[in-house]
Formats: structure tokens, C-alpha cells, sequence
């Protein structure tokens, strides 16, 4: 174990990133911009004429180790300002000068040298080269903006882990091997799921595998709604940029949306269903024998994102949200929350999310709706969590102005955490929209709105789940669930024609591989496709009217009837239902 | 009857019609526009000073009964240029100045003469005013912008029914009333199905009840899917206008079409999904093994149409279609047809429609690809619909640039012809694409593309449906299915509890009416629902474990046991399957 903690040598190994790039490139004209600290290790962005590769990587890798051998002493020196700008300006640092003018006059500037290299740098480090661990490893390159800022020039970013020990990073190694080959943008591709055109920046083609997944998904939580008294609807997607003004999006959100001028009118495209379903409910009248209220859409969505924010699945342009609002009275938010903390809870658990936190969040200091409001809706918030039986985070002051709300966070099977689902009341929308509903004693009362979302965008829970799973999906979620293939297509082809009609009868999604090819080759090909079951007919299964099994990822098979199959594959299929968890 | 064509009774009629509206306002700076007979009867445009409104129908009517027996000759003039347009100068008659004006000239012009007005027309007339029978009615005035266009003044238009005998007039009344009593927008509202908002204008907004129609339409077309070999895509709506320039939309379709600027690129809201399914089949390599493929989407598609010419569900700016291209080698085009055409009949005929059009449209004068494949193309057609057994229409020359096709067209419960299906062939778009296949001797060869839609925009379909079936829809696709009627909350409630949870274990749509009410008004209402069936529990049902039960647009009610009701419900709910047509 080495004697600094580990943020100092993640910082002072940067520092060795870039002495040892200076070594190697002494006549790129090598600026250095920042060099921070990250989890897991640290990145350094510099601008130089030589563009840097996968290759230079292990050079500079071997370089750094070599300084650290030579044991040079890491000095602190202290300079005034103008000194500091003219040091860095004789040594053509200029990004670094900027970097000087933007400290507070005031400020101590300091700088940490180590042999023929210097650096502007706030420290700690540790005392000499020779102190840094070789548990390192450089990761890849990418371009970054100087100071995030798309306007000025990109610089080349160079990535690094960076651990106290050798095995924490062999580990961290691992997990990025493993989060590489699960990558959704990856598996979309080769799994033939979805893909991207130029045409359509951020917007999934789903293809006919893809498309299938995502409506099962749809019907999974559509099979949800019925149970728990949701109803869903559907709303235009284009609408008068006059709504938009009532509902603050305008105001709050108007670079995110597109627009479009239609007979001297303007139109925004929906980035969100909640004012619609605010006109819905102002159309009727309700009295609170109507309430609660649950409003459903899956309609599609679209967010404009910057070119350089988008990404796979996880980010994108256009999405569908498994969204709801519900109207409610004050006083009944608990229950709700109860009900919703068992939906969600249920619903995870099926997709094999188990380990799952939950945040609260409480009002913050600029807040609309009084105190008394607030106080009746953060107690019933936490009575609910509490009542729920989980545990519970509290973040104090990170609700939204219009509400607080609950977050809840999903950790994958790579132990990556993501926010799923969230729980948001709204005191605001209500109130903008004028909406009323006849109360128990005949009077005129404004009720609350829950902004819920179970899985979220559609898209995005698509793209981690097929992480999740490896692009295994489960056989209820599968769009083919099974392979028939014939040992002798001349002789077990029947077999399989008719045991295949026997499945799609029983609405099973089998499908029957009769290429010309090895058994060895068919073999491989499936399981690249990772469809849950392979089963192969030769004569031996013909006879006794069984086929021999293999599951996706094992080296087995068994021998099963045709009775025992199709029953095992019912209640496989049954998991689709969500009344049954 | 009478003596004249009914075309010509019906012209007369039209100047019977502007005489009597001159005289009744004499001071009302009248100029008369144009007056032409349509389907069932006729109508005339006009100019005027006072605003006409639904009581001076009943006034304008009497005083043509007055004109008719006045037994007023009628006689033809025909003048010379000069001498019309001096006439109709005079006279204030400023629109058929313009009417004499746009004669070609050399063309005689000819006025006919009754009495004291004269008016400009080609003729025949019946001889006299008293030739006139009494079986017609003045219907309504709307708005008509002079001669078609939108920049010209709004005249006002009054519609009127005109037959020779009155009978057929009465007939056609009665078709009126029924019609509008099925007005699917007033149905709409009525079951709270669907309405519209001001800041979406012919932007529906399914309520729950509507959306469930919707949805159990879509599930419907899903099922006929994986019976007829179609996969669900899913494709962006917002794409590159550059996509929209290869396939030639921005060329003949740009005025229909919403556009949004982002990062200085022009986008398209889509209205067609064919441009993202060609892009589908170009991202992929297939070989004649693949094909036929077939693509379906149900994306949501915008279609700018003028604030005049929407209406209702009928004619919107937004809805979905059930879209599917067909990828295929022209060779194979045949026995596609002879599937959509089965598949096609089949959902027709289960919807009801029995009474269907058939039209073969052929090579117009201008068209794309050569008159080889042409040939190849209408013959397979040809073949294809004489061997479906179906009477058909052809069309010479009526067919798109891009290929022939074929139209069905359904009648409604009015006997009105909608069109719901269309196939159409297009050698055009595989062009612009250059997509491509591997055929059978190894060479690339260019399919052919199939636009297939069977129930036509969803929106549309609704609408017509919703008319067709008078706002009852059938069990299967009834949003509620039937209600449970206490006829003593306190005694009989708790079995029907009991019950709907036994229907809700079912997937049956049972609902209760536990409202304070006599049985008389819930019968009433529920009757106003048009919910299929009513249950009525009292103390004989409990006892005998029973329902007795009244279906909709009944004044019967039968006993049933609970085993037999739910047999019976579990029969007709599975008409939603259309295997099993």
C-alpha cells in the first residue's frame, strides 16, 4: 500500500502523464490545458501537432515508467502572478497562462516541478516520481472542447485508470472489457435491434427484432396500467407555442424544442405529454368520487441535444416515456406513493434490478406553493417510503421548485447505478392550468399532479437493460424464444415444420434454422444470436417425440418430450404477465 | 312525375331558388356567384348584405312554392359579349360579369328568363316555373370562398335536397337525420371518445376510451401480422430534408409538409414512412431467401392541410396509419396480391363492411419505368384479383406515375362508399434508393415496393367506424363491455363485486353502476352509453347465482347463469382474434 491516498496519486500520475508525452513529442508544440482527477482514474487534455493513437498509448505508458524509476523529487515553487505569466508564456503554455489570468487576484499561485518538468498546480502531490505506482493503464483518446466550450478549439483528451493497487486495477480492467462487450450500441448492431442513419442525428431505427422488444416493453407496462387503475390516452405531438407559454415551458425550456410555423402560427413538438393531459382533465368536470385520476401516454417525444451530448440509446433526440400524471387531492398522496413504491419495486425485481436506492428530495430554498403545502406533501412522501418498507435516502433542498420528489436509482449487473424511476409532485401545473375538481363538501379544490414514470424513456431503459442482460433477453421478452433445427434436413424437416406450427399455435415465437450447413457451424451461429433455446431433431427425437434442448451459454443438452417442452416454454412465457409477480 | 330529366328539375330549382331569395331581399345588394346540381339536389353561391341563417331557409321555401305557382314562363336569351356583360353590369351582377369574361370567346352566351329575373346559364330549364315539383328542402348554408379560392371574397352557400318525387325526397331526409345522429364527432363527445383543442387545431386528443378503440385496432392489424409474415419497425419522425429530396417528397409534397431548423440543418416531420423503411432495407444485404419483406409501422405521420378542408376524424393534420411496405421481386408480385386481397376481405367482412369496391388502376400517359415491366405489373394484378374471385373495376390510366394499383372501397350502414384499402406498386422509390437484392443466379436485381395499407389512417377508420356502427361498438372492441347493476346497493353489491372480479380475472371490461339512482334513470343512462350489455343483480339473481341480462338497443332482458354469461362473454370477446376469421 502506498503512502498518499489515492486522489494525490491519480493527480500526481497525470502530472507523470504529461512529463512523459513531453518527453516523447518535444517538437509537437505541446500546450497543456487541465489534467483533473476522475473516478477511477484521471484524464489530461493537451493541443500538439501530432495526433495521438492507440499506439502511442504503450509508449507513453513505458515512459512514465520509466521516470518513475529515475526518482525525481516533486518540488512545490511558489510565483507571483506576472511570474507565472511569464514563465508560461516563455514556455508557449498559453493554455496555461489563460488558465493563470482566470485565478482571483489574491490567490497563492503555485506550481510543482519534477526534473525538466513544471506544471501549474494547486497540489498535494506526492514527495518524488518513484512514489507513484505502476497500477496504471492508459485507456483511450477524445476530443474535448478547451473549458467544455464548443467555441473554442478541440483538444485531445487522453483517458487513464489509475488505482493504489495492481489488483483494483486488473478488476477495473475487467469491468471495462465486460462494459465494452455489453455495449447497447454494440449488441443493437450485431443483434440486427436497432441502428442509426445520418439523416436522423440521436433517432433509433428500430429494426424488426427491436421494434419487438420495445412493444413487448409497451405491453408489460400496459398490462401494469389495467391492474392499477391507469387509463391511458393519446395526444397530438405539435401544438400551439401558446401552450407552451401557459405551461413555463416556453420560458424554462425552449432550446431543447423544435419548432415549426404553420398559417403565421407557431407550433413546438412535444418534449413532454404533461400539458396535454392538463387540457384533458380541464375539458371534464370532475368531482373527487372521479379521483385519483391516472393519465397514461406513450406518446413520442422529442428534446433537441447538442450533437456532442447524444449518445446510443442512453441520449437521444426522439423517445417514448411510459409517463403518467395523476390528479389527486392533497390529503390522498400517501396511498398513491404506497401503491407506486409496490409497482415499481415489483417491476424492477422482474427486469433483475436488485439492488435499487431510493432519494428523497425536499423543497428548495426558491419554491413555489406555501410551506403548509409543501410540509403536508414531504410527510406524506416519507410516511409512504416508510410504510413501503424501504430504505431511504434524504436530499435536503433538491426538489424541484414546483414539488419534491422521489428518485430511484437501479444498479445493473456490471453494478452500474441508473435512475429509473421517478415519483414528482407538482403544485405548479395545477396552478397554471386553473384546474379545479368538486371536493367532498361541493367545493371548488385544486388538486396535486404526480409526474410518474416507471421505466422512463423507452429508449434509454432499452439501451441499459440490453446491458443488463448481455443482449440475452429472457425468454418472455425474446423475439425469437427458440431454434428448431433439423440434424437431415431431408428427413427431420417435417418434424420440425409441424412441431413449429404446434408453437407459433400456441403464439411461441420459434423459428427453424434449414440452411445447408454443419451442425458445428449452425451451433456457433446461434448462440451469436443468443436466443434462449436451441432445439435439435435428429432421429432418436423423432422416434420418441422429444427434442433435445440446449440453453443459451451452456454446453449441455437435454432430452425432453414434446409435452414437457411446450409446458416448460408456457411458463416461461407467463413471466410477460405481471399480474403474476 | 314529371316530364324533365331530374338533372334538369334539379337546375331549374337552383334559379327557382335565387328568384325567390331576390325577392325576399330586394335591398340586400345581391350578386349571385354559381348554382350547380350535386349528388341529391343542389346549390347556390351568393353575395348579400344580410346574413342568412336556418329560419330564412323555411321563408325562402315558401316563397319558391309561391314562385311555382305563379306558373312563370321560362325563357332562353342569348346575347351577344358586349350586351352580357352591359346587362349584368347593370344589374349589380359584378360575379357573373366575371363568369361572361372567362367564356371562351366565340362561345354563345345564353340567359334564361322567368319572370323578373334573369339569370346567366347554359340551360336545359324546364319550361315553366310550374313545371317545378314541391320534393325539395333547403338544408343549410355554409361558407364557399368565391370560385375555390381561399384569397377570394367568402360567399354564402345554401345547400338544398331536390328529387323528382316525394318519396325519394323524404327517403333522403331520413338518410340526413341518421346520419347526422351518427355524426362521428358528435358521437365522439357524446362517449367521450375524443375531442379537440384550440391549441392543436384537427389534432385529435383520445380520451381513455377512445384510445382503448385505438389501441384494440392496432392489436388487431398485430395480430393479422404474424399471421400474413409482417415485422414491426419503429422510425424516427424528425429526418434530414436531404432524405426527403431522394425520395422526391420535397419536390411534389413540400407544402404539406412541417419543417424544423436545428443546427443550421433543415428537418422534415415525416408525413409517410416509406423513406424510412427504404433506408431500412439499403442498411442490410438480402437475397432473394429473404424476400418477400415486409415492413409495418404504425409511426405517427403529419400531414399540414388547410384550416378549411379538415373535418373531424375524417380529414386531420395528425394520425397513423397501418403502413407496410412490401420488398419483392417483381416476379412475385402475384401471389402477394392474392394474400392482401384474402387478408384484406377478411377484416373488411369482420368489421361489418360487406358491400366492397374493387379498382384496378393502369399506366397513366406520363409514368416511370419502362412499358415491359408495366405489363408484367397490371397483368399480375389482373391475375391476382380474377383469381381472388373478386369483381373488379378497372381504371385506365388512373394509376400513379410510379405504378399501378388497386383501391377498395367499403360502404358504410348509409350505404356511403369510403376508401379504406390501397396496394400500390412503385418501381420509382427502389429507384431513388437503389436498393437491391441477390437473386437467384447470383446478380443484383432491383424489387419492386409494395404500399400496402388496409384500414387506411386509424383516425380516418375511427371515425368512419364509429358512424357505421351508430357509436355501439361491437363486444370485442368495446371499451366497457357491460355493467353491473345493483338493484339494492346494500343487498346486491357485494356479488357484484364478486363477480367483475371474476371478469376481471377474464380479461373481461365489467364495470359497476353503484350510483344513488333509481333503476329507471341508471337504465336510461347506461342505455346512452351504449355499453353492449346491462346486468341487473336483485335477490332472485343472487340466489340462483344468475344475471338477468339486456343487451344494448334491446327491451328485453333474459336470465342467464353465471357459467353460461361467461361463456357467452368469452365467445364474443374472442372475435378480437382475426385467426379466427
Amino acid at each position: 500500500m502506498a503512502k498518499f491516498d489515492l486522489e494525490t496519486i491519480r493527480h500526481s500520475s497525470a502530472h507523470l502523464m504529461a512529463q512523459a508525452i513531453s518527453r516523447l513529442w518535444p517538437n509537437s508544440n505541446i500546450q497543456f490545458g487541465v489534467g483533473p482527477t476522475i473516478e477511477n482514474g484521471f484524464y489530461y487534455d493537451l493541443e500538439m501537432d501530432d495526433r495521438l493513437n492507440d499506439d502511442d498509448l504503450k509508449k507513453i505508458e513505458k515512459k512514465m515508467k520509466e521516470i518513475v524509476k529515475e526518482r525525481l523529487p516533486i518540488e512545490k515553487v511558489t510565483m507571483t502572478r506576472s511570474e507565472a505569466i511569464e514563465f508560461f508564456t516563455k514556455e508557449k503554455q498559453l493554455l496555461k497562462v489563460e488558465l493563470i489570468e482566470a485565478i482571483p487576484a489574491g490567490d497563492e499561485i503555485t506550481c510543482f516541478k519534477q526534473g525538466e518538468f513544471i506544471d501549474l498546480c494547486r497540489g498535494p502531490h506526492v514527495d518524488n516520481t518513484g512514489d507513484l505506482p505502476f497500477s496504471f493503464k492508459l485507456l483511450h483518446i477524445a476530443g474535448a472542447y478547451w473549458r467544455g466550450d464548443e467555441k473554442n478549439q478541440m483538444l485531445q483528451r487522453v483517458y487513464a485508470a489509475s488505482f493504489d493497487d495492481k489488483n483494483k486495477l486488473n478488476q477495473h480492467i475487467k469491468f471495462l472489457e465486460e462494459a465494452k462487450k455489453r455495449d447497447h450500441r454494440k449488441l443493437g448492431k450485431e443483434l440486427e435491434l436497432f441502428h442509426f442513419e445520418q439523416v436522423a442525428p440521436a433517432s433509433p431505427f428500430f429494426m424488426p427484432k427491436g421494434a419487438f422488444v420495445y412493444n413487448q416493453l409497451i405491453e408489460f407496462v400496459r398490462k401494469l396500467y389495467v391492474r392499477y387503475g391507469y387509463s391511458e390516452v393519446i395526444t397530438p405531438q405539435i401544438l400551439d407555442s401558446e401552450l407552451w407559454h401557459t405551461s413555463g415551458h416556453y420560458e424554462h425550456y425552449k432550446d431543447n424544442m423544435y419548432f415549426s410555423k404553420i398559417d403565421e402560427r407557431e407550433y413546438a413538438v412535444k418534449p413532454m405529454n404533461c400539458p396535454c393531459h392538463m387540457l384533458m382533465f380541464k375539458h371534464y368536470r370532475y368531482s373527487y368520487r372521479d379521483l385519483p385520476l391516472r393519465y397514461a401516454d406513450f406518446g413520442r417525444l422529442h428534446r433537441y441535444e447538442k450533437a456532442g451530448a447524444v449518445a446510443g440509446l442512453t441520449r437521444v433526440r426522439t423517445f417514448c416515456q411510459d409517463d403518467a400524471h395523476v390528479f389527486i387531492p392533497l390529503s390522498d398522496i400517501q396511498d398513491e406513493i404506497v401503491q407506486l413504491m409496490e409497482m415499481f419495486f415489483k417491476s424492477y425485481t422482474h427486469f433483475g434490478f436488485n439492488k435499487i436506492k431510493v432519494n428523497l428530495s425536499t423543497r428548495p430554498e426558491k419554491k413555489s406553493g406555501d410551506d403548509k403545502t409543501w410540509d403536508v406533501a414531504e410527510n406524506a412522501l416519507k410516511e409512504a417510503l416508510l410504510k413501503s418498507g424501504h430504505e431511504f435516502h434524504i436530499k435536503e433542498g433538491d426538489g424541484a421548485f414546483y414539488g419534491p420528489k422521489i428518485d430511484i436509482d437501479i444498479a445493473d449487473a456490471l453494478g452500474r447505478f441508473h435512475q429509473l424511476g421517478t415519483i414528482q409532485l407538482d403544485f405548479q401545473l395545477p396552478e397554471r392550468f386553473q384546474l379545479k375538481f368538486t371536493n367532498q363538501n361541493g367545493e371548488e379544490e385544486r388538486p396535486v399532479v404526480i409526474h410518474r414514470a416507471l421505466l422512463g424513456s423507452l429508449e434509454r431503459f432499452f439501451g441499459i437493460y440490453l446491458e443488463h442482460v448481455g443482449g440475452a433477453f429472457p425468454f418472455w421478452l425474446a423475439p425469437e424464444q427458440a431454434v428448431l433445427v433439423p440434424v437431415n434436413n431431408e428427413v427431420h424437416l417435417e418434424f420440425c415444420n409441424n412441431l413449429k406450427k404446434q408453437f407459433d399455435s400456441l403464439g411461441l415465437r420459434v423459428k427453424i434454422d434449414d440452411r445447408n450447413e454443419s451442425m458445428g457451424y449452425k451451433t456457433r451461429q446461434i448462440q451469436k444470436t443468443k436466443i434462449p433455446y436451441m432445439l435439435v431433431i435428429g432421429d432418436k427425437e423423432v422416434e420418441g417425440n422429444s427434442v433435445s434442448i440446449r440453453s443459451y451459454g451452456s454446453r449441455d443438452s437435454e432430452t425432453l418430450t414434446i409435452d414437457d417442452l411446450k409446458m416448460k416454454f408456457l411458463e416461461l412465457d407467463k413471466l410477460k404477465d405481471p399480474s403474476l409477480i
